[in-house]
C-alpha cells in the first residue's frame, strides 16, 4: 500500500537500494506508443550517483531493462516493467548504521512502523527508489510531447542561500543540462557548485528549491476537488525523498498582495485564445490548468545523512555517536531535478487520460 | 472522478454551493463510535458564512442531517451520508458573473474543461464544497482522539504581512476560538482584524497562512513510498480553495541550513521512549510518523473574487469590465482554519486505520 | 469501504432500508449529458416494492431527487446525487427481529462483522439499497445509448423450475414490461406467476434466473487481466442481495463441449465487420467486447424472510422459533430485473470511459 | 489499467507470455512475514506447464526471483516484486497465429482494443500471466494460515461430463495432489486422465469445474455492498482465463429450492458458537463470511487453442483456417487448481486486513 500514482497513468515503484534491484510497473499506458530503453535511460543518466563531482561517489550505472508491455519497440497497452539491478553495494558500511539511528532519516520511522528494515542503505527509503519514477516519468514526457506539444523544464532554483533569477517561460532543458549544478544562470551555477564542494568537504549537507516549468500543457486538466491539479502536484512532490515544501504560482509570497494585486487579468489574445496577463495563478484556476504555464516550486531539506559525528541513540535505546560512513550527496538538489520533472509528467499524463476519459467520451 | 479522498477512512463529496445541497458520504467509518449532529455541527459552526464581522455576510445555518450510517447515536460501519441543504440564494447576484470570467477565479477552467458550469456563486468551486470535508474531518478527530488521544489545533499564523510568533506545542483550541480572526495571539488578533475590515471597506481581499498542529500523533503513520504522511498532507492541503502552498516542519526555510543544524538529534526520554530534540522534520521522517507534533503550514491567496473593478473578458471573448456583487469574504484564512483541521484529521484517520490493516494483523 | 463500484463512472450508495433515506453520488459523469429525475423514476418504478401482487406490499413511491450535479436539466461533470428519502417504515414489524436472527439473512454476519446493525428491515443489507445503482444505471443506459447506441435488456429466464426459451438477441423492453414478472414469453409468464401467488400464500418464497443481454456494445471494451469485462459483470451480479451465481455465454453448460464444437467460428460480413457465427463466448473474448451480444444470467436464491416458522437462535445465542412479520417479496426475480441491467450498463459505461482514456489519446 | 487486484493485499501482475518475463507486485503485504523463493515455488511448480502427460509439453521450469521487498527471509512491508523469466520461447510456432486469429481467443479483441498484439503464444493473455498471481496467492495463503488457520484447498470436481461427488468439508492437499488431474476421487481421476488422452490425441480440448473450499475463515470478512466476499471471489474467478461461470454454496441449482428448504437453520454449538446445519449458503450471508466453509465453484471452457482445423479469418479479414501449431493443454482445468486457490487466497487476505483496518482499530 502506497507504492502506487495516479489512477489511469498508473505506477507502482518497488525496489530498495540493496537487494535484487528496483524499478517500475506502468499500468495504463496508451498502446503503440514507440519506446526504446536509450530513451528512458537519459532521464535515468540524469538521476544516477556518480554523475559528477558535486554528487555521491556511489557508482551505478542504473541500466534499464523493460521486461514487459513493449513489443517490437511499441507499447502494448499492458504493464510496462521497467527493471534496473542494484550493483555496487559495500554493505559493510553499513553495518554501524544497523544498530545506530541516523538523525532525521528513516530508520527509526521503519522500525517503529514495520519492526522490520533493510539497513543497507536507507532500504526502500533511499533515493534509489526514484529510478522507478524517473523511468516512467520519462514515458509520460513522451505522451505529453507526442499529444499536445508538452514541455517540462526542471532546474535549480536555489542551493541554500544562492537564489538565481529565471523567467520559467524562458529557460531550455540545454542551458540546465550546461553545468552540472543545472542551474540555467551560469555564474550562479559556478557559484552553487562552489558552495556544495566546500560543504562536502566540511562533511556536512544543504539543501535546496527545484523549480520546474511544464509549457503548452491543455486546458482543462485537474479533477476539483481533491485531485485538483495543484493538490496532485503537491503529494508527487512531497512524495519525494527530502521535499519539505512545495508551491504553485504565487506561493507563500503571494499571500502579502491583495487580491486586486494577485488576480491575473484575462484577455482575448490575436488568435482568439483567452489568456491571463500575468501568471500568479500558475497555470491552474481552481484546480484545472488554464493553458498558462504551469510552474512548481519544491524545496528540498539538506541531506540527513552527514560526515559529521552526531549524537543519537542506538536500537536499543542508548545513547550513541554516529559517523556516516556510505556515499552520500553533499546535495541532491541537482538529481532532484529529474525526479521533480518526472512528478510533474506522471501527475500530467494522468490528468490527461482523465481529461479525455470524462470529457471527450460524449464528443 | 476526483471527488474522493483517503483509502479507508475515505469520503466523497458532493454539491454545488447553489442548488440543493452540499455534503459527504463517509465510507470506512469504524463502527459503534457515539456521534451526533449536534457535535458535527460544532466545527460546521467555526465553517460557516456570516459568523463575524469579518467572513461574508451571507447568512447560512449550514445545519446538517445524518442520512445514513448511524443509528441509536452510534455508527453502523456503512456509508455516512451527511447532507446541508442550500438555503439562502441570492443567484441574482450571479447574473452577470455568468457571462463574466472573475480574474483568478474557476469560471473560465470550469468551463474549458467541462463545457458547462453552474455560475451561481461558484458551484462546485465554492468554498461551500467543504462543508463535507469539515463534517467529514470532526467524525474523523473523534476517531483519532478516541483511539490515541491525538489533538488537532490549526490557527492563523499570518494574514498578510502581519505574523504572529506561535508555538504549536503549546496552542489550544480556546485560545484560538477567543477572537473571530483565529489567532491565539491576542494582539496580533486585533491588528489583523483591522486589516480585514480595512481591505473590506476597500472592496479588496487579502490572504496569510494557516498553521496546524497534531499532538499525540502515534508512530508509524504513513505509507511511502507515495502515500507519505506529508504527500496526503500536501494534497489536503493543496486541495482546498485558494491554497497555494504547502510545508511541513522547518519547510522553505530549512533549506537554508545545513544538514548538521537542521538534522533532529535522538534521545530516549524519561518513559524510555524516542524522541527528538528539536522538530525541524514536522513529526515526520521518511514519511511517517515519528511521535513528534506534526507542523504544517499552508499558505492562502487573498480571495479571488472582490467588490473593485477588473478588467477580464466574457464568455464569448469580449473584453469587458466586472464589479464583484455577490457577498464574499474579504479573507478566507479565518475560515479556512477549521478546513485545515480537516484535511489533517482525514489523512491522519485514513492512515491510522491503514497501519492497523498493515501491521497489526500479525500481531 | 465497499460501497464504491467503478473505476472512472464511479458510484457510492449510501443509506439504510430504515432511516433518513438511500441514494447514490456518482462521480465522473460526463458533462453536458440531458437527465431528468422523471428519466431516473423510470427504473426505479420497474425496481419498487408495491409495483404488483407479486411482490411485496410494502408501499413506497421511491421518488428521487437530483440533490446536485445537474444544472437546467444537464450534467455538470460534478458529482451527480441522487436521493431518496424513506417513506413507510412500520418499524414495529422489525421488534422480533432486533433479537432473532433471519436464517440465510445478513442479520447475524452483521453483528459479527460490525457489532452493531440496524435491524429494521435489514438495514443496509436491505435490497432498499439498490435503489442507487439503479438510478445510477439509468444514467449509465443513457450514456452508452447515447455514444454507441448500446441496449440492455433483462428479463426473468426461470422461476424455480419454470425455464423459458428465449432468443436473447430479440427480446425488447416492451415485451419484458408487457407482465408483472418480467419473462418476455406470455403463457410462461402466465405459469410464473400463478407459481409466485401460490409460494406467496404458503407462507415460502423462490428464486430464479435473470438472463440480461447487451446490444451494440462497442468492440473493445475491458481491461484484462482483472478488469476483464466479465470479471467486473461477475463482480457486479454478485454484489446483489440473494444472487449465488453468474454466467456469461455459454457458462456451466459450455463445460460439456469440445473446443472444437464450442469455439465461435470467425467470418467477415457484408460491412467488412469482423463476426463470429455463433456466441458461446456471450460478447467477450480474453476480458474484452468482441462487437457480438453481450448475455450473461444471474441465479438468485430464494428470498431468505419468509412467513413460515423456522428454528433459529437468538442474538445471546438462545434456541428458539421465528416467524417472518414484515412485508416481503415471495420472489425477488422480478424486481431484480432492472438492478441486473443496472449493474451491465455500470460496467459497460465504467469500461467506455476507461477504454476512451487509454486508447484514444494518442489519435 | 485492470492489472491491480485487491484493496489493501495489493497485486499488479505483469508481463507477456514471451517477452522477458512474467511477474507480479505484492504492495501492502504485513511485515515480518517469513517468506522464501522455495515456498512460493511449490505452488508455482503445480500450475507450470509440463507437470504432467496431461499438460501441454511447453517445457519451462517457472523459476521464481524474489527481485524486492524480503530481507533476510523476513516480509519487509514494501513491495514484493517476483519475478519468473521467459525461457523456452519457440516463437516461429506462432508465426502463422500473427496473422490468422484463432477462434474464441483474445487475438481478435486485443487487436479491436489496442491496435496492436504481442502475437507470440497470446501474449498477456496467455495463462502465463497467472504465474504472478499463484506466486501471489502463495504468499496470501501463508498470512490467512497463521493469521487464523485457514485452509484452502481446490480440486477438480468435474471434467467435462465426468463429474465427482466429493464432500468439500473432507478433501486433503494430498489426496487432491495424488493424482495427475487433480481430482481427490482416484476412480474417477482415472477416467477424467483417459478422457483428457484422448481428447489431446483427437486434437481437441474440454473444459470442466474447479471447486474450492477456505475452511477455519473468520467470521465478518466481506465490505457490502459492492466488495462483498462473493463479488470478490466472482471476480478473481471470471478474471482466470478461459472461466465462463461462477457459483457459491448452492449456486444455480439453489433456485430450485423454496426458501423454506434452502435457508441455513441456526443453532449453538458446544462451545458457544454460533453455526448453520446446513451451508448453502457457502459459507457467507450477506456478502459476509460467517463462519461456516466457503464453497465456490469456477466452470473452465474447453481451451480455446487446438489443433484441429478451423475455418476463421485473417487480420485482413479474408477467410482462411487455421490449424494450431503450438504446444497447448487438451484441458486447462487441472492447472486451473491453483489458480484458483490463488484468487480465494487473494480474496480473503485482502479482506482480512480490510476487517483489522475497519472494525479493530476501535477495540
Amino acid at each position: 500500500m502506497g507504492n502506487t500514482f495516479g489512477h489511469l497513468f498508473r505506477i507502482t515503484t518497488f525496489g530498495e537500494s540493496h537487494g535484487g534491484g528496483v524499478g517500475v510497473v506502468i499500468d495504463g499506458c496508451p498502446p503503440q506508443l514507440e519506446i526504446s530503453e536509450a530513451e528512458i535511460q537519459q532521464d535515468l543518466d540524469r538521476r544516477r550517483p556518480g554523475q559528477s563531482k558535486i554528487t555521491t561517489p556511489r557508482k551505478e550505472t542504473d541500466t534499464c531493462e523493460i521486461v514487459s508491455g513493449v513489443f517490437n519497440g511499441k507499447t502494448l497497452g499492458t504493464p510496462i516493467t521497467i527493471l534496473v539491478r542494484n550493483k555496487d553495494a559495500r554493505s559493510q558500511d553499513y553495518d554501524e548504521m544497523a544498530l545506530k539511528y541516523r538523525p532525521s532519516h528513516a530508520d527509526a520511522t521503519y522500525d517503529a512502523k514495520y519492526g522490520i528494515r533493510n539497513y543497507q542503505g536507507g532500504g526502500r527509503s533511499s533515493a534509489r527508489e526514484t529510478i522507478g519514477r524517473v523511468a516512467a516519468g520519462a514515458i509520460a514526457k513522451k505522451i505529453l510531447h507526442q499529444v499536445a506539444g508538452v514541455e517540462i523544464v526542471g532546474y535549480v532554483k536555489r542551493i541554500q542561500d544562492i537564489e538565481a533569477s529565471l523567467d520559467p517561460n524562458q529557460v531550455t532543458l540545454a542551458a540546465v543540462e550546461s553545468n552540472i549544478v543545472r542551474c540555467p544562470n551560469a555564474d550562479l551555477a559556478e557559484q552553487m557548485i562552489e558552495r556544495i564542494e566546500q560543504i562536502r568537504k566540511e562533511g556536512d549537507s544543504i539543501g535546496g528549491i527545484v523549480e520546474c516549468v511544464a509549457r503548452q500543457v491543455p486546458k482543462g486538466l485537474g479533477s476539483p476537488v481533491f485531485d485538483k491539479l495543484e493538490a496532485d502536484l503537491a503529494k508527487g512532490a512531497l512524495s519525494l525523498p527530502a521535499s519539505k515544501g512545495f508551491e504553485i504560482g504565487s506561493g507563500f509570497a503571494g499571500t502579502l498582495l491583495t487580491g486586486s494585486q494577485h488576480n491575473d487579468e484575462f484577455y482575448t489574445d490575436a488568435s482568439g485564445n483567452l489568456r491571463t496577463r500575468t501568471n500568479r495563478s500558475g497555470g491552474t484556476q481552481g484546480g484545472i490548468s488554464n493553458g498558462e504555464n504551469i510552474i512548481i516550486r519544491v524545496a528540498f531539506k539538506p541531506t540527513a545523512t552527514i560526515r559529521k559525528v552526531q549524537n543519537t541513540v542506538d536500537q536499543r535505546g542508548q545513547a550513541t555517536q554516529l559517523e556516516g560512513k556510505g556515499r552520500h550527496d553533499p546535495c541532491v538538489v541537482p538529481r532532484a531535478v529529474p525526479m521533480v520533472e518526472a512528478m510533474m509528467a506522471l501527475v500530467l499524463c494522468d490528468h490527461l487520460l482523465r481529461q479525455t476519459a470524462q470529457c471527450d467520451v460524449l464528443k
